[in-house]
């Protein structure tokens, strides 16, 4: 309830006063330590990158401030994508309700979430179809199609568009909406190893994305049984961490799906290289599906913004450096103000030169103090501030957004110190998550101490057996019991049930095989693995 | 009929022959002279550039050969329209059926044609949503939130996605859909000339993907009233020309709006210059919206094609040069097929080095002959033959696929002669449909003249009152008379009647003002243009 409270706020902040619009900001409101989801609501209303679309309840305007980071990620990832060979398809949007009978087990987890269009014009339509969840039933039956020799694999097919899933808990501006947008890949190919490869390659580009561009840690794992794709043959993730709420998020997923469904599609190969003494045999093809979406940016401003606002890493910043004038005022002269602002747009164009995505703020009627909080708001990396005592020194003085450190540069050194600073940034701000991030990935061999670890904000790495019956005994086990902690609802972590997040790749010491025992005490199975748990989004 | 059994047969022709899949290619099995929608059909199929979606009736695959062009064309346009500092967004492809009280000029000409979703899950919704045909409904509610001053103006947002018009009428692969790919861009300027001026930058931008890109000539000019877009205050035009049939096809349109939409959803700014002694006005801003889609391709293969297949011009081409050994044979040594490969090799790795997309095709088991038909039925714009003979003369031979030609280039030149004969073939492309564009839009003066002229396949530039009765006088008095003209329906020119595709922005002269009656004699009204007329998609 606070947390909507805030955001009718937010929604109302741009006040109509007597007729007159104003344009008076007034920043944050809620303290990110104090309602964590409130404040993130305030963020991304306010610092213009997302807007409620009123008309349908679930759905969001991505404004120009995160389609610019969602444009940077795809030129990224396309470009890698298209180096290994991945082409760019684009299917129909709809599904006839015919194409689900092949493939049930998958359709079962989409059908409460399917969107049905029953209407065109003003006639009933004959089949209802539904609106994508996912384009595998869209795609595969002309994988059968198209797939004739193995001269056709690998098959790699790429696109870029949005899906619907009418989801029924509560939806989060990029975390959980009804529409999103993402890729989707779909390949085949002749062998499990293959297949494996690619799985690996584009969980690494995944993992890329979060850690290059958005200065997000994430640990590269497998989904337990119990957590994979349905359908598929296993799942590889890459999982973030929120520090704020302890919980874990699951950051993308590139799926093995086997031979599940090129058995259900008919898709097949004659065996290039048959057994001596057998006769032709057809193979099923191995296939892959791996998805990215835009909840990568709620990941990063969940992660990064503070109290101020949304901060954003150099990289993904439509604006890295605004520039804004100080010292100028009703006594400066028209000629020492023309002077000034000649040298601005000189400044201007030299960081433009260095490649610096930058701007300059020449609003007349608001302080230099107003602007400050403005771009603070919206996450530009750097400011700079220049003034005639900046002039006299042959200096600018910066501010950074991540820590609020402040120094001065000379004008001379702008085009080689300034993008040596956002670099900086970028990597202080990936450094700082990282840390929070191992420091809040508990290694733990005893029971007693995982509630007590997420009840303070932790996730947790422990033996476990793997087994999805365990799994669920754990998620009962884990509830918190929020009556016997402290402080307001807002402020305690989560107290749902945890769940496996993924078995790290990078496993700790100490499992001894055949010795080493799960750690739920209901359980008495052997462990298989270190696994990641969380409570989790 | 005769289309939809050349469609049938090319979906068929990768035979399935005793269990065993085949490779033959057929090619392409209809004359485009003889029946050019047969032979349209096939071209796109075979050539590889869609898929019919069997599950859902007017719906197309786009596939990689189509989705290449497509990413070209928005990477080149994205490109301009970001230096014109139009942002990118994204709105929901939902509509609420509430959504459209305010604006019932413009949803009445998209009504018989919306999607309706009616359910989510197995429950029914309270209110029923469309799935968008385009978003100026989606959209305007918010530019009337965001725009509370004219510092906030313009607002340029641009979103590429894609939209549904459930058609009634045949569908035909990129040129009319149920669901099409498009870029929707919607802008808001504080006045007309403003407004104006982008509308005329946007259409260059339109003229410049066909005439730059495309090799498609357009001839630029604005709609009349009756063609106008529904709800806008003037549309202008990029109108192209399919020779085949002698039909004009709409291009992509950029329109103003006028205030027409701003007083509707109530997008209104205080006038930043009142006039001395009256106080402050509300100002409702001035709107464009422009749009180009995947229309774009059907236009070019009608254009470019010929009876073996597609043909692309240089710079969409995903594959500009494919490289093909020749004089291979069972008789050549391992070791000189080693040394020719390696040469092959080489080739093409000079010509990657020279930006040229290229690729060689090694496939055992296929003749040389049966590679250059496949090559040429996916309109490889030049081919590059590699064999021993070329080999000792230190040359390549070349057959380029616009007109056949054939010759030889000297291996040491191929860096600076491939990349320019490349060039030569797209301007030679643009040429020869510049000329044929040209020489069948006939400007007349004598009515009698008009009806012949379309029949052999022209479209005509006439004097014309510009009035929207007269438009649906010319429309029925120019029907033809299939039954008088020779030969089978599929040769002739269509027999509907002619409507305005645009009033050119470069004029004839002739008309005196006053005095130059509407060519139309039905009509008595005086002339106020030269008018484009034709038989049209």
């Amino acid at each position: 309830m606070a947390a909507e409270k805030a955001a009718k706020a937010a929604k109302q902040s741009v006040a109509v006063v007597g007729g007159k619009k104003t344009d008076d900001i007034i920043g944050i409101t809620v303290k990110k330590t104090e309602n964590f989801s409130a404040w993130y609501q305030e963020v991304v209303l306010k610092a213009e990158m997302i807007e409620y679309y009123n008309e349908i309840s679930g759905f969001f305007i991505l404004r120009p401030a995160s389609m610019y980071i969602w444009a940077t990620i795809r030129k990224w990832f396309q470009e890698r994508i298209e180096a290994m060979d991945v082409e760019e398809a684009s299917f129909p949007m709809f599904l006839s309700s015919k194409s689900f009978e092949k493939e049930k087990e998958h359709v079962e987890g989409f059908a409460p979430e399917l969107a049905w269009v029953t209407k065109a014009g003003d006639k009933d339509l004959e089949v209802p179809i539904a609106v994508r969840p996912t384009s595998e039933a869209v795609m595969y039956p002309y994988y059968s199609k198209w797939i004739r020799s193995h001269r056709d694999l690998p098959l790699r097919l790429n696109q870029w568009n949005s899906v619907v899933r009418w989801e029924a808990k509560q939806t989060t501006p990029f975390l959980r909406a009804r529409e999103f947008l993402w890729q989707e890949g779909h390949t085949a190919h002749l062998t499990e190893d293959l297949a494996g490869e690619e799985v690996l390659q584009i969980l690494e580009l995944y993992a890329g994305v979060y850690e290059q561009l958005l200065a997000v840690p994430v640990v590269r794992g497998r989904k337990t049984d119990k957590e994979k794709f349905a359908g598929g043959y296993y799942t590889t993730t890459v999982e973030g961490y929120i520090p704020s709420n302890g919980r874990g998020i699951q950051g993308a997923t590139s799926h093995c799906l086997g031979q599940n469904f090129s058995k259900m599609f008919d898709i097949t190969v004659e065996d290039p290289a048959p057994k001596a003494g057998e006769g032709a045999k057809h193979i099923h093809v191995w296939q892959n599906s791996w998805g990215l979406s835009t909840r990568v940016i709620g990941v990063m401003v969940m992660i990064h913004g503070d109290d101020k606002g949304l901060v954003l890493p150099p990289r993904i910043a439509k604006l890295q450096v605004i520039i804004i004038p100080v010292g100028i005022n009703k006594n400066t002269s028209a000629e020492d103000r023309t002077k000034h602002y000649d040298q601005l747009q000189e400044l201007k164009g030299t960081l433009k030169k260095a490649g610096v995505r930058n701007d300059y703020d020449l609003r007349d009627g608001y302080t230099p103090a107003w602007k400050f909080n403005d771009w603070e708001l919206k996450g530009v990396p750097l400011r700079l501030e220049y003034g005639p005592k900046d002039a006299a020194q042959s200096v600018v003085s910066f501010a950074r957004r991540d820590t609020g450190e402040k120094g001065t540069i000379a004008l001379s050194a702008l085009a080689t110190e300034i993008p040596a600073l956002l670099e900086k940034i970028q990597a202080d701000m990936y450094a700082k998550a990282d840390a929070s991030f191992r420091s809040h990935r508990l290694v733990l061999t005893e029971w007693d101490k995982v509630v007590p670890a997420l009840d303070s904000k932790n996730v947790v790495v422990i033996p476990h057996c793997l087994q999805e019956k365990c799994e669920d005994q754990i998620k009962e086990s884990t509830k918190g019991a929020p009556d016997e902690m402290e402080g307001p609802a807002e402020l305690r972590a989560p107290s749902m049930g945890m769940k496996s997040l993924c078995i790290p790749f990078e496993q700790p010491e100490g499992i001894v095989k055949g010795e080493t025992k799960c750690l739920n005490p209901q359980c008495g199975a052997l462990a298989e693995k270190w696994c990641m748990f969380g409570r989790s989004y």
